[in-house]
């Protein structure tokens, strides 16, 4: 069975001087905004600073100015972002950065990135960029053309690991695996001391996991299935520092760093990323909006030949 | 402007006993079996062993008992294979190859290969593959399933070259290029000495060529632009022996070998891939058919950090 793990991902911060703060907002308001993207959900934690939902496809974080949604699958994310700038105002929007990933199996979804920043673009100046190569993994960026400017402090990181070990998804496709054996897989105990968890084991696979703890946030998400796993790691804490044991836990054929205002990006990838992974893609700009951002996508040399994957004619059309 | 140089491609050997031998068949046969894949015939070149059509998007090669075609762009090659399969009738199909390489817009393709093996399914049984892995370079194969086996002698090679040096762009989508300059640009006078030479250079850019000599068959197909460029060699003489040269002429960033009975695939990748490309993928299959397919996937590492491509908003949707 196959799911599109890869997400598209909004962050939008407004200007609270104009609204009130997106914390007095009630559920059911984000509850619609989701539902507007095809998905739905599930939970919730908060504390001070934010309040985190899982989703049926990912993540909603809402901070007091400032929200970030990540969906995956068949889900249109475009169509949550469209319900937030009518229902808040354009006008009311400092800051907007969309990001598509590029997907396994892009001809199964329900738009493209350049559908997606048409729509937003309807609503919102914008400029657009794409980071990574277009026949290898790569990463669109969309971000309102404006006077903002971002904080310096306001650093980001995501680490996306395709083609994890065969050991790896063996494990995490295993019937009735509980999310305390998720975790303790992922070594979540020393990675994230003192975080209040939210997490969920989907059916008959997949996990998802929000983390919270003062103002830092983590979110991972998991499609274990071998020869199109995916699993995702967005978060405000350093995951350059978090990628060795990432990497050794789930030894990808192939990942994918991202990173905004991370200034020491070149620096800590000869610090952090193991020496067997070769450097296919690094990409980097300082945006009109203030971020710095840097791709970098990493491989495993393939050294010994391996058997085809043998196709079911009878299966999915879109899967093949 | 983008196009899809990505190749589909089928090779179809018929019983000769069961039915005339296919230099027999007329033009108009042939114009209509490609006008079912939405491409036009240009040219032709023919010596007492094949005839050899250069096509609006790729080629077709005609020999007494085999046909070869390719056809790139939003074409659908799998029409054509319908029309042929109806017309000489299935029980006369000896073997059936259908491939189908990964596309950089696959989202923009009338259909994928999942589609196009269930039409070919309903005509003819067969066997599926998976040549690369899902999230990078790969190459879909599809063979008709009967007692079939395949001679040792019909070997085949191809070499897909991705994203070529900025230097060979450029020079390539120059105006007013002429036949002879790309011949020159390409070596073809000491690559291809006493082959019969059919070539076309597309407007505004783009460049196709059949060469025939006795048996041998060569066809190279040209899509310069920048950042979606893709350069394919396709033949019965040993293009990993040229690889050196194909290489050195156009530096692309990643290459794909495929070869159908080449029983020193490995030794000859040690010999003639220059060391500093590294393998990505490796994949080898016997197939029951009779045919060794070895597939590989080079990159080269990428080793400063490049700016991102800006995209055209306004631009054509599917190319983003």
């Amino acid at each position: 069975m196959f799911f599109e793990g890869s997400e598209k991902k909004a962050e939008i911060l407004i200007d609270s001087k104009q609204i009130s703060l997106l914390d007095d907002i009630n559920d059911e308001f984000w509850s619609a905004l989701v539902d507007c993207s095809q998905a739905k959900i599930l939970s919730s934690i908060s504390n001070e600073y934010c309040k985190a939902f899982l989703l049926s496809e990912s993540s909603l974080f809402v901070w007091k100015d400032r929200i970030l949604i990540l969906t995956c699958g068949e889900t249109q994310l475009v169509k949550a972002v469209e319900y937030f700038i009518q229902n808040i105002g354009a006008q009311t929007i400092k800051h907007l950065n969309y990001q598509r990933k590029n997907e396994y199996f892009s001809n199964a979804q329900p738009s493209c990135f350049g559908d997606d920043i048409k729509l937003i673009n309807l609503l919102l100046p914008g400029k657009a960029y794409r980071f990574g190569e277009m026949d290898s993994h790569h990463n669109y960026v969309f971000h309102l053309d404006n006077d903002f400017i971002a904080d310096k402090d306001d650093i980001t990181y995501e680490l996306l690991a395709y083609q994890i070990s065969a050991q790896a998804s063996q494990h995490l496709m295993q019937e009735k695996l509980t999310r305390q054996e998720i975790r303790e897989f992922l070594r979540l105990d020393s990675l994230l001391p003192n975080f209040i968890i939210d997490d969920f084991v989907f059916s008959p696979y997949g996990y998802s996991l929000n983390a919270i703890y003062q103002q830092k946030y983590l979110t991972i998400h998991i499609t274990p299935q071998m020869d199109s796993s995916y699993i995702s790691f967005d978060s405000n804490i350093n995951l350059l520092e978090l990628a060795p044991t990432l990497i050794d836990i789930l030894a990808p054929k192939s990942f994918d760093l991202m990173c905004f205002n991370e200034n020491e990006f070149e620096a800590k990838l000869t610090q952090y990323i193991p020496e067997e992974y070769i450097s296919k893609s690094k990409v980097s700009k300082q945006l009109d909006n203030g971020y710095l951002v840097n791709f970098a996508n990493f491989i495993l040399p393939q050294k010994t030949f391996l058997e085809p994957i043998e196709l079911d004619i009878s299966g999915e059309n879109h899967t093949l």
